[in-house]
């Protein structure tokens, strides 16, 4: 853990800490998640690991509130494998959105192969020149890049896009991403998550008022996800001997 | 105005408020919609409406904060077309969700043919005991029923559904939602937006673990636009002379 958050300033206060598990037991390998669910779990088990390294938390709550669950079997079922297969978890967020640039942007970057692309890192937003691409193009090459199986977009399909900005995780708020359209003149946003009456209303509003304008938005996890396996590749480097993988959930959702 | 909150106790801090026009100009016709969006202005316009009842924000807030968007073109033409139009815009949020029961949810079973089904109305969610259908059959009959072009699901698209729980708007917390699957017994959740790190996380293990649960996700205004209609049905009853319409906005994503 320590190698993870060395440094970065400290972040006061935080969410990122060991959830389960002993700070002196030896690792045998690690995982890396978008989350720690059952799924990730039953992989690591598997894998023979015994740390897994999630962004987010383990039951379905920022700050790991979970007086709420006690009673629900699905969360009781989930602590169970954890204490019977003896797996440390170890929560890795807010330090890994303070490296400079921020982890789970480089993460992303990488996946697209768009590293040399980037004009400015801001704290929550990296906007990039890429070669000029219409909307429906960067969206199909999204989905390869990523290896997801779909994304929501708002804007014209044949639009020309190459100022771009990427906002990951739940950073697609109004406040964050509707000021890049005219500060940073970007033709089209890529975000993670955000509050549906913000960025997409806006956009809607300017695509019906003619601009040339877009979004295309991930899902958290989908925008995310690449962060953590740049986590993993990190952490193989630092550690030639340790089995380290990263883990790729099922997605959330499918389309119908 | 008046008629729509009248028998409501009174809301107190509320969004609810008169943001454009005069409260003593005659009223001509009234839009409903679910956002005085550029598109739901413009058609007010084409119908000779001048008083949009609106049940988000003209600015893509739900405080209607918009010290940070003067500058913006976007913002900058739409408060033209308000101004040059005379609309009045009509903010109505607080007051019909405390209906009873909730506005929103009422016009959302009627669009559904679902009123019915009702087994009990909590503050936030609404509990159903539907006919069987599948899950894929759900999803289907709610694209059709709500002329919407998709839904995010979660589950097994084969999984028998009869007793459904439903959440418009920003209810799919988890929170809110979660504790239904136990409290509830319910086997599918309908909810219009939430948190995706939340619900969606907890029906992604709960599958997993080979229990039969399941989400769909309709979308934020998709969920309340039913809603929005019921209010264009009531205020047509009430005032048999004045001409009102619901307008349906076009969707903000489209999936690639």
């Amino acid at each position: 853990m320590n190698a993870l958050t060395e440094d970065i300033d400290i972040v006061s206060p935080t969410v990122d800490k060991l959830l389960y598990g002993n700070p002196d037991t030896e690792v045998k390998g690690v995982v890396t998640a978008f989350s720690a669910s059952q799924f990730v779990l039953g992989q690591a088990v598997a894998l023979g690991a015994n740390l897994i390294i999630t962004h987010e938390g383990v039951f379905f709550s920022h700050q790991d509130e979970r007086d709420w669950l006690k009673e629900d079997p699905v969360y009781q079922e989930k602590i169970r494998l954890i204490e019977q297969s003896g797996m440390a978890i170890f929560r890795f967020h807010d330090y890994v959105h303070r490296y400079k640039p921020d982890g789970i942007m480089t993460g992303m970057l990488r996946e697209l192969g768009w590293q040399n692309y980037v004009s400015v890192h801001n704290p929550a937003a990296t906007i990039l020149n890429i070669p000029v691409m219409t909307l429906a193009e960067i969206a199909d090459y999204l989905k390869k890049a990523l290896q997801i199986s779909y994304v929501r977009v708002s804007g014209d399909q044949f639009m020309p896009c190459t100022r771009v900005g990427i906002l990951v995780g739940y950073r697609g708020s109004g406040r964050q991403a509707i000021p890049l359209f005219q500060q940073e003149e970007v033709d089209l946003i890529i975000a993670g998550e955000g509050p549906e009456w913000e960025t997409p209303e806006y956009v809607k509003d300017a695509v019906q008022q003619g601009r040339s304008k877009a979004l295309i938005m991930l899902g958290h996890a989908e925008s995310e996800a690449p962060g953590m396996k740049y986590v993993a590749e990190r952490l193989s480097e630092q550690f030639p001997g340790l089995p380290v993988s990263f883990v790729r959930d099922k997605a959330a959702f499918y389309i119908v």
